[in-house]
């Protein structure tokens, strides 16, 4: 039996700084597409998403040579889509300040970042390559040099994009992100219980999905991905974290970093994008700072620092078994073979 | 430019034995679909599919517990669905005579076994547990009461299957084969080029799939599978193998095995059941002894022993970049949580 979710006060206290107005559709619980949108710019073909594949496993878009898109994101041999790091380690062995947010489904996701600041997987994809800490390229021009430099790849941009100089940073952001658009994992057992099949979801699981929507878990994480509704390009659906004080934020310093800052002076807690669910069992280590190493601590924590709620043994169990209904199907990725250097 | 086939007198040599008429629509290029048929008697749903899975991972279905389905059928870690090995290994280090069939897209197979002994999943689950080289359990009421006396099994098959004995021979088999069903790889290189994106093939795999057309292997491996046509339940689409004498012969031991018998004397050969060729760069050794490591050595000795042709280097190098296309999406499988002997 699901009952309507009560809300109290402090639901109406985390909305604030919200722009849009949730309907209950928006919020609802609805099963992953089984593709994801792609915008009107970027239209996917095969060709495209091969040529995405390789630049994403290329470390070549690294100033050593030493990292890929892949190796924060490892999607390979079942991967997660992240590093399993607390935080991530880029060129020169630079640890960054926050956790890999896994890759898979980022496709549904409205704002990529922790902190939401890239409208698109296409804006996203140009981060990371340029970051000091991460990949480490000086410019936007010396990324697009390497890779027109390479015949294999020269010809392929030719193909896909034409025009008299095929290779630019903007085409290597729409391959990289096409390739994306392919790393989803629908039919979870969520889905396939939503979709009809009651038999998909257990006792256990049944009373977590109750439990997640009468505590106020859906209030935020919610939509296809569980991240919030889906939002005009450019609108982040942020959240305080934390929204209460608790002895969390020293253990796990919960405080050190602000996400996005509200502006509104020390004594507020940072804003962030509300991150996807899906697939969480296997998402680990948890939050942006990666300090919590269990999904079960994570439901715990989540509880007091957002709802202000100590759950029992038994509410945490069943948010968990609840929360491994939405592993979905991963698509097995094969490390493509690259473009040599010179032909 | 793709040219209709040019059919010698050897296509209808290879046809003797085969009883049933093949329209082109029957016999020419298909997708795979993204679902595979479900038989009337054993629907799938999502609790039976787990059952399987679990059935399918579980070596209490051997005599000393060591073999499971998986085992020669290793579906993990992107596993090919074989065990990679010429000829597969059972109880007591027991090597048998053939080759493992990869369990990928068999539920698009109108018939199981190198054989086709089988005409279904349900049926060809039933065999190597009580094959005494495979699985070794003596008769089917030794596996029911193996999985009858796992609590966690008993109330599952209650569940799914009900009635006073919900634990058969026969469920046991439904379940493994619901899972089964879910092991599919649709989306290929080649499926998304003949839903309509020409992309997703290059010019040497047009090449290749021209060739394969034109030489006539396509009479053989047609059908979504390219296995030859789905039949009857029961009809097998049986071939002579290898139709023609050659040096493989002795080399690769092709005559030691005789398939099928056609009970036409010694000087006829074999005859097998055509297998599939999706995935196939993954699934060698090829043939049913896996006496062939490569896959372009196979497009050799397949266009002698079948077609008595002797391909150019360029024409099998094209043959290959054309089955390398038949390479689908895997989805990732998980070894789950086995129910424990006693509560």
């Amino acid at each position: 039996m699901i009952r309507r979710s009560r809300y109290t006060s402090f639901a109406a206290a985390l909305l604030i700084g919200v722009s849009m107005q949730c309907t209950a559709a928006e919020w609802g619980f609805q099963p992953l597409p089984f593709k994801a949108p792609e915008p009107a710019d970027n239209p996917s073909t095969a060709a495209k998403v091969m040529l995405g594949k390789q630049l994403f496993f290329d470390t070549r878009l690294s100033i050593d040579n030493t990292i890929s898109c892949n190796f924060c994101h490892d999607v390979t041999g079942g991967g997660n889509g992240t590093d399993s790091r607390s935080t991530s380690v880029g060129v020169d062995g630079q640890i960054g300040g926050r956790s890999a947010p896994t890759v898979w489904n980022a496709a549904f996701l409205s704002s990529q970042f922790w902190d939401g600041r890239a409208p698109s997987l296409e804006e996203q994809a140009k981060g990371p390559i340029l970051n000091p800490i991460e990949m480490g390229i000086s410019h936007e021009a010396s990324a697009v040099d390497r890779i027109a430099s390479i015949p294999g790849y020269q010809t392929q941009f030719a193909a896909i994009f034409g025009g008299e100089e095929p290779v630019t940073y903007n085409n290597i952001a729409k391959a990289i992100a096409a390739y994306e658009r392919t790393l989803i994992t629908p039919n979870s057992l969520f889905d396939q219980y939503l979709r009809g099949d009651k038999t998909a979801m257990n006792e256990k699981a049944l009373a977590g999905m109750n439990e997640f929507e009468n505590l106020g878990c859906i209030r935020c994480h919610n939509g296809p991905a569980f991240a919030g509704p889906i939002t005009t390009k450019g609108e982040v659906f942020y959240q305080y974290f934390p929204a209460n004080r608790s002895i969390y934020d020293e253990l796990l310093g919960l405080q050190e970093d602000d996400g996005v800052r509200t502006g509104a002076g020390d004594k507020t807690p940072g804003r962030w994008r509300v991150p996807t669910l899906r697939n969480i069992a296997l998402t680990g280590p948890y939050f942006h700072n990666g300090s919590v190493k269990t999904l079960k601590k994570a439901v715990r924590v989540m509880a007091k620092v957002q709802l202000n709620r100590d759950l029992t043994d038994e509410q945490e169990d069943n948010l968990v078994a609840f929360l491994e209904t939405l592993t979905g199907d991963f698509t097995v990725q094969r490390r493509p073979k690259l473009p040599d250097d010179v032909l």
